[in-house]
């Protein structure tokens, strides 16, 4: 399959029904670079306004409303020395009455060792002397255009993907989108080195990489959430507040995905989920939270 | 210190101010068998009405509120052949819209084999022919007295504990409660075989144990919200609805412990807990949810 | 029907499975004073610890668990000139990226005068120079037993009643409650010279009353939620969070009275909701929330 | 000032940053004739798809980010004798254990007595035979382009106000909006013959509706979220999940104004809200809910 070398002219805030940068066959690769969630690039040169810029929309040759964009992350190699971080926990994820005593909290600045794979805070913090974290990098946003010719802030996220700063969505896995435009139109941007659950200081570790991406398109595979899977795991993912809410999204599409995929009907799914499954925090920052439903593979027989 | 062998002779469905059942010292270990979340007991001789009737209330000699109990689950040994579950995911766990698809449910018998440690359904379902499980004992249901003399159905859980339904409650696991009436006044029941995140079909495999911990009091450690340590982890636990202030809770005491225990102020703790915390789920299906802030001890060193 | 005039000597912090204060026939009334929320008589003499200590309980002879319990509000006169709030919204109303412009908040005090019925703060606050207020007395915690021997903090509410701080809690208003323990039980307190809707500052404006109150056993009359009825309207009672959850139960329990005491199914009954329905909001201060579905009796006809 | 009879060609689902179809100067009127939610025109002819196809955008000169966009409603005039709305309350309006003791629902019609300003249902139901409504006519989705160029589904709300199905957004009252994008660009449409709280069926009285608005600007009157007036009252609207969150919104946005316009700090503004506020429940059936905090004016003197 060919591959594609993709370099921006301009980058979006909204992931929607934007005219393509550039058109793909289906299953062709596409490899980019990405700038950080504040618009900086490699080198340290502001290139866009936040939030979270986005490179694409890239059109996939094929994709209908109806059908889903697989996208299989391939590779993530870090471009830039540093990396930053807010550096306080953001105050809706403590109790209303322990807002006041958090500090006013500033940027932090991490250095990246590309080589060696690690990252630690730029300037000593008492007690982190020590704090030296391998990169785990992740794509904090991404997805395609949403229904309707809606066009949303890379800040939020919903059924179309976007901002959902999950851990797992990381080189080695694939996640498929519902696509509700023709050519799908998918974005990608605000990747992290590193990051907790949450993504509960507003940042992971924001920096930029070259992104290795291919995309495909499943025709009349008809999903209403995201769906992922690991070496490991499958996942479905829900977008909204409150958590439970989230939650039920990401339960739900992991039930009709057990039916149709795994011969699994919804006695059995919940025999199954109720004793195995996991559910992982995405992000509990943003306008809407993200919550992922998990299933080791071992348990499971595809039909 | 001494051993002692409590067998109960009532049981009960609130955490509360109750009369003790046993006196022990600061320190003792206590050995009990429990019986089920519906009441029957290893012989499935029904021995108390639901939901999850408690053994206890067991006064701790030398405790007082501003107190921690300190819990140590030493072991747990199933005592019956079978466990139950309920067969299908609960309401809440779904998208509304969703429920009306889901089959009516019924009780589920898992067989369970004490030398293999592996439990299985009794009648086979379809696509689940292979399904077995490994045991994972764990407590569903425990605390102490809470504040004010209240005493509070073992359906739910807050600030003392409850029916928390946490995986890592588990043999190996320390958990500590925060003390609010003279003795701490602990409680326990409703253990499981397995369950899953959430125990979304509204029970875990349900059955009998016999449960060995050791209790003792640290004196003037205050806490808010139970701690726990596992070999791997330190983790606090926050319960309430929606899971959002769940996660609130948990996050704050969190940032209480490492604080005291850790030498890591509020800025310390968030660049900690930014790139390094994880989130896990307890109970979704009572009136409180569960939501656990656990962070890896190979991050920390205790002052 | 006898009037009984009931002098606690004890208070409680609790609503729970206490032994009876006062023994009454079905049907009697009882003439009671109270004092407020922290505590204090009409004679600013502390006589009980916070939260909301209550008069009570009162077994009503012949409640049992099924029953309701009719609670007829029949006066509430002030009994001292002062009352106090506090004096800054509570941090859970507000955006939490607001939490920190919030001033630290004390206590104000407020004079009522009982000839003219009005209350005004005691000690000017610019802009609000001219702002005296008509007393609107109400009952904020109030309730029965709840259900399996639980005892459950006055700064709570539930199934049973408690804190639920609605405005229509008032004198002329009559308010059912479902009866899970013999003689009902029943607990008042926590009475407001005013209060806005949510209890927003935490407080309505805390004073004492004399209450008369008319206590009534129906017989097999089995509801879920508190049920009133005002000169105008109906209402049902959610507690709970977040809100949501709230107007959930409330509404449930307005289609299961519709229903059964107006002739009106689901669907005659969605026809009537979906266009007439009000929802008030009690209590957003406490553990649980409180939302009132409350509809006109100008569209009902009693069966 | 002029005013401009707006006929539109086409219908939008979306409120966002599209082509202007009418350009007016700051202060002109707009009269415009709106179709249904489900896009049927006044002869029952099908112009657009839904949901809530909206007439617009509208450009107002003058608009720019960090403005208000002020609409006064002045007049709403039915152009249909029939409305339609849906059978049955709304799944995320009972407890979950409750949905599937509702019937299906389906399509219910209205007949609108244009003259005498009542409607009633065409078909009798049992129990509602007597049941006819004055006309209480209302918008229910409106609002100007969000920020970032997005482009939000009519599904919806938020800052920018969309979908709030709030019964006070009715004639005589004005809103405000913030301004986003060069010209506001005003959307409207989805109008209410009657509506009760919450529109918990799923719909109003859906019909459609001459609608007489003036449109004018105000400059560097910066606001976060919607602010309106009534006759009696000022509000503010918050649009979120879970309603816990529009409430934090409302309030917040409420003691912004009272700060600015009414020279209340925020502990003069306690003193007032806490013991006068009324929150007002609008849509909590859509993706966002939403929540007025109310004010009435007879307590407020504007600076």
């Amino acid at each position: 399959m060919p591959t594609h070398r993709f370099v921006p002219t301009t980058y979006h805030n909204v992931i929607g029904s934007l005219s393509p940068a550039l058109r793909i066959a289906d299953g062709d690769t596409v490899i980019t670079e990405t700038i950080d969630a504040a618009g900086y690039d490699k080198d340290e040169v502001r290139q866009a306004p936040g939030p979270n810029p986005m490179n694409g929309p890239i059109f996939v040759e094929g994709a209908e409303p109806g059908d889903s964009l697989k996208v299989e992350i391939l590779g993530m190699v870090p471009t830039r020395d540093t990396g930053f971080t807010r550096s306080v926990v953001a105050g809706n994820v403590v109790d209303p009455s322990d807002i006041r005593t958090l500090p006013a909290g500033d940027k932090a600045i991490w250095q990246i060792d590309r080589e060696a794979l690690t990252t630690r805070l730029s300037e000593p913090v008492a007690g982190l002397e020590a704090f030296v974290l391998p990169l785990s990098p992740m794509i904090g946003c991404f997805g395609v255009a949403p229904s309707l010719g809606q066009a949303i802030s890379t800040a939020t996220s919903g059924e179309f993907g976007g901002n959902m700063d999950y851990r797992l969505l990381s080189p080695g896995t694939t996640i498929w989108f519902p696509v509700s435009a023709p050519g799908a139109l998918f974005f990608l941007g605000d990747c992290h080195a590193v990051q907790g659950d949450g993504e509960i200081v507003g940042t992971g570790i924001e920096t930029t990489f070259e992104v290795t991406v291919r995309l495909s398109v499943e025709k009349k595979k008809t999903i209403v959430w995201p769906r992922g899977e690991t070496v490991d795991d499958i996942f479905t993912i829900g977008n909204a507040r409150p958590l439970d809410q989230a939650l039920q999204h990401a339960t739900s599409e992991m039930l009709r995905w057990l039916d149709a995929d795994y011969g699994l009907d919804k006695t059995a799914a919940s025999h199954l989920l109720g004793q195995v499954v996991r559910y992982d925090v995405g992000n509990v920052f943003d306008p809407a939270y993200t919550m992922a439903c998990r299933v080791s593979k071992s348990w499971l027989t595809r039909r």
